[in-house]
C-alpha cells in the first residue's frame, strides 16, 4: 500500500487529505522535553535510536500521516568538513567566506553524508503503518549556505547577500556544492526508507525574484532534477517567499509547500488541478499552510480556521500542514483539534 | 524653495533624484559610536539637543537630501502609559494582552505624545538647507502593536498573530488606537517642521494578503487619510511584504517605500508615471530599494549596483534609498560611493 501522503503528492484521488506538521518531532511535546533533560540536542541527533524515538513521539500520540525524521538542517555540513555546535541554534566554528575555502569543499559519496540520519530512518520506517509516509529532509542551497557563510543564524544573513553582490561566480560555486551535497544526502535518505523528502528553503525569500532567478534557482533545479532522476519524490518548502511562489511552482518538484503568508487556494486555481505526477511545468501537489500562530488561540479557533481553510482549498493534491514549524508553546489540545478536524472533514 | 524630496514625492520633474538612507542617523557613523560611549540610547532620544545632533551627523558628513529624525519607534507608546526600556531593543514592562488592557488605552492630544521628538525637530529644521527635507516617522499599527503585545522583538511576533486569530474585534480595537496615536504624533511632527513623515511597517508582511486586507489595511487607510486631511505628506514603508505591495500601492499615501525584495521598476511600470500629487488610486512616488547588504561588498560594487538600478528605475517620482536600514557594519566609503553615484547619475 502506498502511503496516503505519497498518493496525494502524485495527484491521486484520496479518501482524505494527508496531514503532517512541520517540527512535529520534538519542540512542543512533553515527552521530548523530558528526554531533553537527559540528552543534548546533538546527542539526540547523533544517536539513531534516540532520533528514531523522537521521530516516533508524535506518531504515537497523534494520528498523523507522515513522520518527519528528527535531525538538524546543518547535519550534512559535517561531511564537508565544517565543524559546528549548537547554542541553541547551529554555530559554525570557522565560517566559509573566501573563494579559496569554497573551492576547497569536497562532497563525499552519499553514504558518508550524516550517515546517522539514514541509520535512524532504517529504524523508523518499519515502525510506521503502511499508510504512513516517512519523510527525509535537507536544506536548500541558499539556506544551508546562509549558516555556513554567516556562521550562525542572523536576521537577513547579510554576509551571504554581500557575497552574492561581491562575487556571483564564487557564490554560484557554493550553491552548486551544496546542491550536490543535498542531492546525495537525500538520495541516501530515500534508500534508507524515506517515501519522500522535503527540501527546506528557509531563507531564499531574502532575495528579489531577479537575484533569486539568476543566482539561486538554477541550483535548486539541478538538485530537484537529480532527485527526480534518482526516483526520489520531493516537496520543496519555502518560508517567507511569496514573491517567488509563482516561479517556485514551476520547479521540478512533486510538491510545493509554502508558508502561511501565501494564498494557497489562489495558487491552486492558477496552477489547475493536480491530476498526476507532474512534468516540469505541470501541476503539482501543494502543502500547507495554516498560520501556526492560530494554534496559540486554542482548539476551537484552530478547528474553525482549519475548517475554513479546507473549505477553500481543493482536496485533490493537497497535503495539509502548518505554514511553518509548530511553535514550542502550541497547546497539545490545539494539535488534537487540528488532527480531529482533518479526519472529520477532509 | 521646496525641498527636493518633497518635489519628487509630489511627482514634479526634478534636476536629480533625491537620496536619503534609512537609519542614516546613528549606527554606522563613528561620531555616533563615540557619543554612545557617553550617553545611552534612551538618553539620546530623550534629549532634544542630542537627538538633533545625531540627526545632523550624517547631514554634516554626507550630501543627503533628507534628514530623518533620530528617535525610536516605541517612543510614542509612553503616551499610552506603556513603560519600556531598551536592551538593546525595546522591552515592554507589562505587555498589552487582554481586551481590558486594550480598551483602557487612551490616546492623549498630539502635543502630549513624545513631545521630545517635536522639540528635537524644531531644533533640526533651521539647521537644514532649504533644499533638504526633514522627515518625521512613526510605526504602522501592526508594527507598533507587535512590540506592545509581544513585549519585545521576537521573530514572527506570534502573540499578535494569535490575538488576531483569537479575537479579531479586540485586535481591531488595538489597531484603531495605534492608528489614532500615530496620526496625532505625526501631525505634531509636521507642525514641528517635518516636510514629510514616513510610516514604518516593519512587520505587517507577517500576514497573508487576506488577513492584512481584512484586519490591518483599513487602519492604515484611516491613519493616512487623517494625515492627508491635516496636510501632512506621507511615505508608507513596508519591510518584507512583497505579497502586499500591489495593495499598498493603492494606499492614500504620497509615496510607497519597499524593501529590496520588491521589483520597484516593475511596480513603477504597472502604476504608470508619477506626474502629480496622487489621488487615492493614482500613481505615487516610489522610494527604495537597493539591498543594504550590497554596501558590505565595498564602494565599487555599491557604485555598480546603484548605477544598474538607476538605469532601470525611471527618475520621476523616485526617491532613492536602501531597501531597509543601513547596516551598522556598512563601510563609510560605500556610503560615499553611493551618494557620489547618485549625484553624478540621477
Amino acid at each position: 500500500m502506498k502511503p496516503l501522503l505519497l498518493r496525494a503528492l502524485h495527484g491521486e484521488e484520496t479518501e482524505r487529505r494527508p496531514l503532517w506538521i512541520m517540527r512535529q518531532a520534538g519542540r512542543c511535546l512533553p515527552e521530548y522535553r523530558k528526554l531533553k533533560e537527559t540528552y543534548t540536542f546533538e546527542e539526540m541527533c547523533a544517536d539513531p535510536s534516540i532520533a528514531c524515538a523522537v521521530t516516533m513521539m508524535p506518531m504515537e500520540r497523534f494520528e498523523l500521516d507522515a513522520a518527519i525524521t528528527f535531525a538538524d538542517l546543518i547535519s550534512p555540513a559535517s561531511a564537508l568538513g565544517v565543524e559546528f555546535r549548537f547554542d541553541p541554534g547551529p554555530i559554525i566554528a570557522k565560517p566559509i567566506t573566501t573563494a579559496k575555502e569554497i573551492r576547497a569543499l569536497r562532497v563525499p559519496s552519499k553514504d558518508e553524508i550524516a550517515p546517522e540520519v539514514a541509520a535512524a530512518q532504517r529504524l523508523i520506517k518499519p515502525k510506521l503503518k503502511p499508510d504512513q509516509a516517512l519523510l527525509g529532509f535537507a536544506g536548500a542551497p541558499f539556506s544551508l549556505a546562509a549558516y555556513l557563510v554567516e556562521g550562525r543564524g542572523k536576521a537577513g544573513f547579510p554576509k551571504l547577500r554581500a557575497m552574492l553582490a561581491e562575487d556571483p561566480v564564487v557564490f554560484g560555486e557554493l550553491m552548486a556544492t551544496i546542491a550536490t551535497l543535498s542531492a546525495r544526502y537525500l538520495t541516501a535518505q530515500h534508500e534508507a526508507g524515506c517515501d519522500a523528502v522535503q527540501v527546506f528553503d528557509s531563507w531564499g525569500g531574502l532575495l528579489s525574484l531577479r537575484d533569486w532567478t539568476a543566482h539561486v534557482r538554477p541550483h535548486i533545479v539541478n538538485l530537484l532534477q537529480e532527485l527526480r532522476g534518482n526516483g526520489v519524490p520531493t516537496i520543496f518548502f519555502a518560508n517567507d517567499a511569496p514573491h517567488l511562489a509563482a516561479s517556485m511552482a514551476e520547479l521540478p518538484s512533486d510538491g510545493l509547500a509554502l508558508c502561511w503568508r501565501n494564498d494557497l487556494p489562489g495558487l491552486r486555481a492558477s496552477l489547475g488541478e493536480h491530476t498526476g505526477p507532474n512534468a516540469e511545468t505541470g501541476t503539482k501537489a501543494l502543502q500547507g499552510n495554516l498560520d501556526p500562530a492560530i494554534l496559540l488561540a486554542g482548539p476551537e479557533k484552530t478547528r474553525a480556521a482549519a475548517k475554513e481553510f479546507i473549505a477553500r482549498m481543493p482536496k485533490r493534491g493537497h497535503i495539509f500542514n502548518l505554514g511553518h514549524g509548530i511553535m514550542p508553546e502550541a497547546p497539545l489540545d490545539s494539535i488534537a483539534a487540528l488532527i480531529e478536524t482533518l479526519r472529520e472533514e477532509a
